[in-house]
């Protein structure tokens, strides 16, 4: 199937519900950082965009956000939340879609309806950053990375909003739904699951206080340590007691 | 305007985008109890609805909310807070818009858009409960009264879920936004905040404690005395510092 095949078929008329779209900040813990998965265009200039996508007319929009995600990332039932509705009025991309569109070849009618106006729903996601592969919208884009939350590149629309205000909402969500443990292995030492809190909050966390709390919530299985070498000063290794 | 010209007149066929409703659960805080604004629906059953409505094709999402929001309460700036989307393929009030408009003596075709599935937006609004002149929808609404959330009436689809998320991410948001202020006067005693938490929260909290951490966040301002008639019992009054 080649591009403009693909396009027609993303787009048929009557796919999908018009003028409401999902956007997805993707959030993966890496080297001590927090990133976010983040495709970049097709264009002259250097722009990225969240993953994104529609809602199918006999969809729920929870099962079109997983269809989205397992599109850029390769797996199923990932842990989601939604935290905003984009719904200003100048909130337009039909001049990105157009460059984009008419760069590989398709001709699209003034009152295309991806031209229209759109209210976006904001998801995030939490992944294991290792188990996922970044995947390429073929039509749109041109690469697909991740980038640190601490250094983003240029977003297009009001993707930037977008991301501060999931990041914003996930500092919230973090004590209160466990939801980080989301972004670590099956298994973590405490010295592993105090960074990544650091890093979400971006601020230093007191080690004593930081693991009697986790300890007092009663959430954590301790098991055997972990193998480095020195078997005195090998740290434990924890997994979650409850399903994710 | 009799009621089906003012029917007419509100579905319009080009003047909202299609298939995104708005549903807001207004909170107010009366008698010690977290009520619920609710208009009752012109059925012969007994049924409930929360205040909704649809966003202006020229109108942002915010702006709408305020529109919904203000017709509802006649009150204008009211704190709110958007909680989630409801977007299952199920979720259809085909059949009660069409028992109420056929009431009312309107014809409406097989495929008219309101009869659509609709993708609602959860906002949540917190009140000044004494400055709320509850107003009804006259081709919707019987009646429009409060409700504790401990005795919530039936409720159409899926409004009861609505109402359970938006009560969740008030408890989540109680400290995180200070979003409480906004349902008491603007001079409150430290036994009206501590009540509203704990009505709120659905727990009990220790006094000593609740009082340290509201004055250890230095936002509240002590004002005089409350006039009580004996001055040595009399409770201080306090205000917030920061503007609302």
């Amino acid at each position: 199937m080649d591009l403009i095949q693909e396009f027609e078929q993303w787009v048929g008329e009557d796919t999908y519900i018009k003028q409401v779209s999902i956007d997805c900040v993707i959030f993966g813990f890496h080297d001590n950082n927090l990133k976010v998965l983040l495709p970049k265009l097709k264009l002259d200039e250097d722009l990225w965009a969240l993953p994104g996508g529609y809602i199918g007319k006999d969809e729920s929009v929870l099962n079109a956000t997983r269809r989205i995600l397992e599109s850029r990332t390769g797996l199923v039932d990932i842990y989601l939340e939604q935290f905003g509705v984009f719904g200003e009025l100048n909130r337009n991309s039909k001049d990105l879609v157009k460059t984009i569109t008419n760069k590989i070849g398709v001709t699209t009618e003034e009152h295309f309806w991806v031209f229209d106006r759109f209210i976006s729903l904001g998801f995030y996601a939490l992944v294991e950053y290792s188990k996922v592969t970044p995947r390429l919208n073929n039509i749109l884009d041109e690469s697909c990375d991740w980038y640190s939350i601490k250094e983003l590149p240029a977003l297009a629309i009001d993707h930037d909003q977008i991301i501060q205000k999931g990041l914003e909402t996930l500092r919230i969500m973090l004590d209160h739904k466990l939801a980080g443990f989301n972004l670590l292995g099956e298994t973590f030492t405490m010295k592993e699951l105090q960074k990544m809190y650091e890093t979400i909050l971006d601020k230093p966390l007191r080690r004593d206080n930081f693991q009697r709390k986790m300890l007092d919530m009663d959430i954590l299985e301790r098991l055997e340590k972990q193998y480095t070498g020195a078997a005195n000063k090998a740290p434990y290794l924890y997994k979650l007691k409850t399903i994710k």
